[in-house]
């Protein structure tokens, strides 16, 4: 039988991409060096069987998704990527199983140049925690508390398709299977903004990853940077599939507390529009302008004829939410 | 009910205790930044209910182990503690065992002053993910590649205990409620050896923390030094309850294979015989010498007669071992 020494080995076992990696897997600890004049960005994230993906999902695709919501993370940042470590419990050793997990999993480090860096394996309920490191010049870091009344609010590439995917697997909804098949990219296969994160970093006041939904998520910036936001709700760059499928009340809804998009959600200064547009162009990202940060601490949702929308952050909290 | 973010406020949220912290729990990601001229330790493990520790542990203990097994990889490189992060699955918010593993968690953090720099909570079945990050001045990390024919083979404190514990608690051995309860606390409790391995910096050629059983442990240092070892079983540090309870045969098993020590196994040239004496003294640790690196690739175990002992390298392993 292979031991967990032999897993780690044969499947989690690839050459350093980075050389601020100076000692990788196999002692007690990975050694790492981040350039002088740079900090460490650093976040943690757990994925639990049954909690945020289906028993049996498709292994290479949750390889992929692990790295991806912590890769997010630091693009929320403005970090470069650099290293990650892995903490892995399996309630058995299937090969088939790591082979496409590893491979979703180093897909996706090697396109942003990542080593994987460290970690550990154990049995146990499938459980999978990434800790992700990059960096940053020191002062650089795009915070959530930096937001300034009058900024544009930007979010990038499209939401609530993963939504839509997640109600309709769960039997609440019914699309087609090809549209389905569509959705689920976003759900399964978030591409995460780095690219990005680091061409807004001189041009953003205040970013964070939709992860959780839109208004909540948001609502974490207006609470640090202690102001409020006017959304128009028909400036939402709505997922493809949930525009064409769906009536329009729920498509505010899904982009507004969908939860599970891994776009950037950023504000800067209107002085700054142009800058804006230039850093999604280079980074190949489309970005949306979706409202504005006002000085008093509340959120509106307008539509086009400036009424009010009764839409309340709903956002995803893994003890209270089912 | 408490919410996951209310749940981080309550009992996650520190002071930071280190200047190298430029921003812990709040945003998408900490902010750390090692000295001019140091590099970065890290390490992360895992510990799942029913495999690392049995249902319904002290929640207390738990907190403290959980964080005393990941010091101790950085005692073992001779890294100075600075921060770590928690990822944490939760069968239910229950909010006596947060406030006992908290307790238990940061009692042991303030100990060694470093700062909980960030995390993700979850609902699952109990799993602790911590990865930790130490300093080190750059190119002085203690490695495991690095031992010589020729070098003293020590360990320090006792060993043995944490598996005669384990042993009685799961019926397969019988000792007085007394004796088990102070065995135990090296099961439950264990100290890492920071202050040792910082004193061993520029002492020692090889460490390793002792957490699967010393042979296996002391294995990886042969394998990666290309070198072999003799040791002196009668030499071993045995656990006072282990030494007080049990045959000698079952008592060098134990601190050969026992796993779960947490203790140092180091080797220094002959000629550093008094440095490390110094080394342990001024860190409180007690240190024994139990034999010899060899330039052929076996591990000899001997007997005050000089007659070799038949016990084999049988170290715990999560998928393997029952």
């Amino acid at each position: 039988m292979m031991s967990e020494f032999d897993l780690i080995t044969r499947y989690f076992t690839r050459p350093a991409l980075t050389s601020a990696v100076s000692l990788a897997v196999g002692d007690d600890c990975a050694l790492l060096q981040p350039r002088a004049g740079y900090e460490l960005a650093i976040s943690t994230d757990m994925l639990v069987e049954g909690r945020h993906f289906f028993q049996h999902a498709d292994a290479n695709a949750l390889g992929h998704k692990s790295l991806a919501v912590n890769l997010s993370d630091l693009a929320a940042m403005g970090a470069q990527p650099l290293a990650f470590t892995l903490a892995l419990a399996l309630p058995s050793i299937d090969e088939n199983w790591l082979s496409a997990f590893s491979d979703g999993l180093f897909a996706l480090a090697e396109q942003h140049n990542i080593t994987l860096m460290g970690g550990d394996t154990t049995k146990g309920p499938l459980t999978i925690s990434i800790t992700i490191f990059g960096e940053i010049p020191i002062g650089k870091a795009l915070r959530r508390n930096r937001a300034q009344a009058g900024d544009d609010i930007w979010v990038s590439g499209t939401l609530g398709d993963a939504r839509l995917a997640l109600s309709t697997m769960q039997g609440k909804l019914a699309i087609e299977a090809n549209a389905l098949n569509q959705a689920a990219q976003h759900l399964h296969r978030p591409i995460p903004r780095n690219a990005l994160g680091l061409a807004l970093r001189d041009i953003a006041h205040a970013a964070i990853d939709v992860s959780d939904g839109l208004l909540g998520d948001l609502q974490h910036i207006l609470n640090q940077s202690n102001v409020g936001a006017t959304l128009q709700a028909d400036d939402l760059p709505l997922g493809a599939i949930l525009k064409s499928t769906q009536p329009i009340n729920l498509c505010h809804e899904f982009a507004l507390n969908g939860g599970d998009d891994y776009e950037l959600c950023f504000t800067a200064p209107t002085t700054k529009r142009e800058a804006v547009q230039h850093a999604a162009a280079i980074s190949n990202t489309v970005v949306t302008r979706i409202g504005l940060i006002t000085a008093t601490r509340e959120v509106k949702i307008l539509n086009a004829a400036g009424v009010a929308l009764a839409i309340k952050a709903n956002s995803y909290d893994h003890f209270i939410s089912t």
